[in-house]
Formats: structure tokens, C-alpha cells, sequence
């Protein structure tokens, strides 16, 4: 976008614009969103002697950061990817990438809930309520990319169908994944939130990235 | 910006990075400003048994959110759609663009304070503090767009003019709107924050988003 | 810098690249400090009845994040236009500029402080401390073009002499200006902070920007 | 990346666009780490009359937050200067850098214990903590670079041998200097923050920077 001069090379105003601009946004957001994680930590009114305790008891916030940093990591990768095989963005992916960016933003959140509730009272209702939000995030992705790819109505022209395939086959296990972490906090919570880092460190890294090669 | 190298191509210093200078700055404060959001949420000091309930009562905090989330979103891509249209950008200008990111970037106080007031004691106070923000905005917004396109002067040769009419003629509902929606607060509060969010959700996305098209 | 391709376009690693690393990451430290300022503004623990007083004497707290949102923009675009006078960047510019963020991504501290304490006891320490804050911050600033100017070191060739005054000037008053408001807080730290409110919004503007045109 | 337009220049999806995705999310990153530092102050319900003396105490958070800034910054500068060898990022390129990511966004953390606990009792498991966390920011830091260089693996063909390895040897230090601040830590934990501020102000910059030149 920085570059582009619509002033100058079009008659009216710059139509591919779209994609950078819808990147700029993203990315933004994306790296804000991990960053804020972060301030889930805390060890307020922590007397010292005890402050090596608390530091190791905190273990379920270093769980929780990990898992919601790599996430937004690996979407980040993953939106930049299918970004780049859109030759345009119209009125509609545009809101669609609103929708996207409004879950993304919301993860500090709930993020924040397992950290403090996990491994005691109310950690089933906060283990929902964040892997309710990978699943909302999930479902948005997936309306996200089936919206631009369906038809290759904004793919460019020389990107070759097997690549668009290929993502959409990434895309396919995300929802029924996320899904499954949320029946999994039925049994155990602890046990889904493993279940959502192991897919962000081991499952989208090996199989949603340049799914292709 | 990033590849506009004036001490190169100019004489002097490059004019025209001026939009560029414009759009990086604005870009980083709407991004951060929306991902702030995400603060306002609290359950602070919830026991444990009671965190299911304390989530669901906190919908006015989710309505906030998402109104001024996605309010902030329009407005960034309105934003950059006026600014392809502009060949350079003046003082004058960069200063009323400070003065728009001054009340964007604002706008987390004003959604905090609904999400903690509404549907109690003081929601009336917090609602109009809300919409005086988003009126003040929109007053700003305008006076920024019609110093660029008043006689066309920061307007690049090549674009149409109707172009520049289609966006003015969206910008005109603006101030309007969200006075309506302060009036209506006096009312009920509750119903002119459902107002904000359908301005954000349904009008300004069709309306103001590539009028023209 | 994004579209630079030191491996491509070079035998070593690319000079000049310096200026635009510069940008991008102070272009990010401005944006969010500037961004950041509105966590200063706290109504907790107000009951519902006395919100809409609450929120009339937060005035400090409005005075106080206009005055370093302005401050914080003006010395970003005065920043980008410094830099665009400049070739190339060295390590010891690199590390001024580290300084200079530094001051700037402190500056939500001290802001905070006016917020709290104007008009209440303790006024004049957090006056002095945000003051303080301004007289460093217009010294590295300083420290940092004169390092840049200084036998046009940095200074690109066609950029002319003239250009590299005017910014000269421009810079001069910059100490002695926040010196003054640090003065004024002696008598009245009131005043002081309405001092600098004036700096930003009125000299800055005026006199700096584009100060040779 | 920005202006990259792989739906055109490419028969499939862009390869190289992978250094300058790494480059925009870390910057992000790496910017917006280092502006929340300033969230770690606080004088919450300090009385007016004490201010000025509170603020004095506060010097293990100026230093605690000098210290962070800086290696932050310096983090930053040697980033670029590497990725620019580098003619592409893979998969596990990506996946290193987020680990790097991820522990240079956690570091607000550990420096605000250090601001908190500092002279204080529970000093030494506030700058363990600190310490730990710059001990694997480093080795995280070297194993990024050591895949990226290794057998010249994503290097850029007509970057010279002798600017790789005068990177690497730049990076030999880092993890033995952050071993020695935390052995240091078991007998002072001042020393070793100043230790820490000290390689972030003095030996960084002189050797790691533009190592070669």
C-alpha cells in the first residue's frame, strides 16, 4: 500500500489497494493481541519469601500464554499465506477480516480466565469460554476463506488451483478440532487446554502452513 | 513511505510522503487503539462457582466491544479510501488528523465506562460520555475530510470528481447519526448503544464503504 | 525498507536500509505510547449516582492526555521529517534514537501522575516529574539531529543547506520552552501543564513542522 | 511485503515474501513489547505529601525498565540486520521466530517483578526470574540464527562469508553473558540487573551491531 499512489496510476481509486490495506490492519491487530497477553501475568500484593512459589504456581498463566501467543502466531502465518494468493478484497472480506480480528482481539480475555481459574474453582466455565472463542475464531476463519476462495472469486488469475485446494484442505480440521477441545472440557479442563496448545505447537505449524510443499 | 528515499529523488524534501507519514501513524493508533479494547473486561475477584453466571452478566461489556470495535474498523477503512484520493497531504491536514486519532484512540475509556454502567445505577452518564465521543469523532472526521476535498485541494488530478461527491455524500449522515443516538440515551441508554452497534454493523458498511460502487 | 532486498541488490548487506529500520520501529513506539495514554483514565469504584461529576473532574486527566497525545504526535512528524533529510543512519544515531523512544514510551507514566494529582496534594512533584520528563526528552531529541546534522554527517547530498537550517532552528527553542514550563510549575504546576498543552498544540505546529516553507 | 503482489509475479505463491512477513509481525512484536514496559510503574495510593519521595524509591523501575528497553531495542536492530542475509524464511524459521517472539513479549513480566521486588525481600526470585528469561531469549536467539546460517541454509547468495560470520560471532556472548548476570544474581541481584543494563547499554552496541564494520 505504502507505495501505491492510486492519485497517479488509476483513473479513479486504486481497486488492489484492498489487500494491502486489509494486511496493514491485520497485522497490527495480530501483533497487539499477543503482545497484550502478557498482562494476564500477576503476583499482586505476593509477599516476597513467597514470591518463588507463586512465580512456579503460575504455571497455569505460562500454559495459557503459550497456547493463545502460538495460536495468534500460526493464524498470523497462516492469514498472510491466503492474503497473497487474493489478487483483490471487496465490501465483503473486508468485514468478514473485521469479524476475523474482533475474535483474535478478544483472546487476551479469555486467555486471562484459564489463567487464573485453571486448576480451581470455576475452571470448567473459563476453559468455555476459551475454547468457545477458538471455535467462534475458527468458524469466522473458515467463512473468512471459503467466501474469497469459493468460485476463486478474489484468487488471482495465475495462482493454480491445487494451491488454493491445498489451503482449503488445511482449513477443513479447524472447527471440528477446536470443537473437540471444548467436549474435552467437559471431562477434564486442564486436559483441553493441552489439547489447544498441542494443536498450535505440533498439528496447524506441520499441517495448515504452505500446506502445499 | 518505506521506499521514498527524497534525499534521492529531490532536490528538496519529498512532498508527497506526506499521505504516507499520515496513513503509518493512523494505521498503528486505530489497530492499537481497537485491540486496547479488550481491557475493559474484568471478572475481578468472581469466586470460582459464580464465574458462569459473572461471564453471561457481562454482555454489556460484549456489546461495547463490539460496537466500538467495529466502529474503529470502518473507520480505518473509510480512512484509507479517502486518503488514496488525496495527492498530498498539508499541515492543516496532519493536524486534524491528530485531532481524529486524539478521540479514536480515546475511545476505550468511554466503552469501559458502558460496559461497567449499563443496566445499572449511572448508565444514563456513561452512555452520553459514549456518545459525545463518537459525535465528537464524527465532527472531526468531517472537518478532516472537507478540508482535503473543499475545492478539491489536497485531491489528486486523476480522480473523478464523483468519486470525491460519493464520499462526501456518505460522510454526510455522520454527525446526524450519532446525535440521534445521544438524544435517544436520554430515552434509554441500552437503546442508543443497539443504535451505535447497527450504525457500525449494518449502515457504515454499506453505506460509507466504496459509496460509489 | 519491506521491499529492500539487501541479498539481491548488494554484495554485503544493505547501508541504507539504517533509516527505515529507524522509522518503522519508532513509528511503532509513538503510535502505541501515544496509544497508551488513555489507560490513565479510571473512574473505579465510582458509584452510579455521582458518575456524571466523576466525570467532569477528571479534567486534569483530559488536559493531561491532550497535552501529551498532541506532544507525541507533533514529534512524530517532525521526526519523519528529519530522517527523510537523511542518506543513511549510523550505529550511534541507531542508539539515540534508542533513547529518544525510550523517553517518549515513558511519557504515559508521568501523564498519569498529572491525572492523578493536579489540583490535589502532590500536584507539584507530578508536574515536575512530567516536566522533567519533556525538558530530556527535548534534549535527546536535540542531542539526536545535531548528532545527524552536524557537518551534514547524515545528511543526504541534494538535500540543501537551507532545509537542514530551518530544522536547525526549529529545534532550538525546544529545551529552553520545557525549561520554562518546568520553571512555571515552581509558582503554578497548573499553569505549567497548560503551558505545554500550548507548546503542542500551538508553537509545534507552527514553527517546527515544514518549518522552512 | 507490502507492495509484493505474488498473484502476479509468481505462477504459484511468493517465496521470498516469507523474510518480510517475519519482519512486520516482529516488529509489531518487538515495538509494542517494549512500549508496555511502562505499565510496570505505579504509585497507586501514594499521598500527595509522600509523591516526591515515592517517586525517588521508584529507581529499581527506572532501571528495571531502562535495562528492558534497551536489550529490547538492541534485540531489534541485530534482527533486521539478520534477516536481511537472509534470501527466504521457511517453515521452521517461522516457527524459531516466534519462539523468539514469544519470550521477548513475556519480558514485561519479569521486569516488573524486578521494579516490585527490587531491595526488597523475594529480590533474588524477581531477578532469577528476570534472568531466566534472558537466558532463553538468547538461546532461542542463537538457534534461530544458527539454522538460518548453517551450511549458508537461508542466506542470500551474495551475502559475503565474512559478514555471516562475523554475525555469529557476534552472537557467541549472549548466552554465557546472561548465564554469568544470573549466576551473579545468587550473590546480588542488583549487580546482576546492573550487570544486564550494562550489556544492554555497552557491550551490545559495540559488538553485536554492525559487527563486521
Amino acid at each position: 500500500m505504502r507505495s501505491v499512489r492510486p492519485a497517479r496510476d488509476d483513473a479513479g481509486v486504486d481497486d488492489d489497494a484492498g489487500t494491502t490495506r486489509l494486511e496493514a490492519f491485520s497485522d497490527g491487530v495480530f501483533a497487539i493481541a499477543a503482545t497484550l497477553l502478557v498482562l494476564e501475568f500477576s503476583v499482586k500484593g505476593v509477599p516476597g519469601p513467597r514470591l518463588g512459589h507463586a512465580l512456579v504456581d503460575l504455571w497455569p498463566s505460562y500454559l495459557a500464554y503459550a497456547t493463545s501467543f502460538l495460536t495468534i502466531g500460526v493464524i498470523w502465518i497462516n492469514h498472510h499465506y491466503c492474503v497473497q494468493t487474493m489478487a483483490r478484497a471487496d465490501r465483503t472480506l473486508m468485514f468478514l477480516n473485521l469479524l476475523l480480528l474482533l475474535t483474535v482481539a478478544f483472546l487476551p480475555f479469555p486467555t486471562k480466565l484459564v489463567a487464573q481459574y485453571l486448576q480451581q474453582s470455576g475452571e470448567r466455565d473459563a476453559v468455555y469460554a476459551y475454547d468457545l472463542t477458538f471455535v467462534l475464531m475458527a468458524i469466522v476463519y473458515n467463512v473468512w476463506w471459503r467466501y474469497a476462495s469459493a468460485g476463486r472469486r478474489l484468487i488471482g488469475e495465475r495462482v493454480p488451483e491445487s494451491s488454493v485446494r491445498a489451503i482449503t484442505r488445511a482449513f477443513n480440521p479447524g472447527v471440528p478440532m477446536y470443537a473437540t477441545a471444548l467436549l474435552v472440557a467437559v471431562f477434564s479442563p486442564l486436559a483441553s487446554v493441552v489439547l489447544t496448545f498441542a494443536i498450535a505447537a505440533f498439528y496447524l505449524p506441520s499441517a495448515a502452513l504452505f500446506a502445499e510443499r
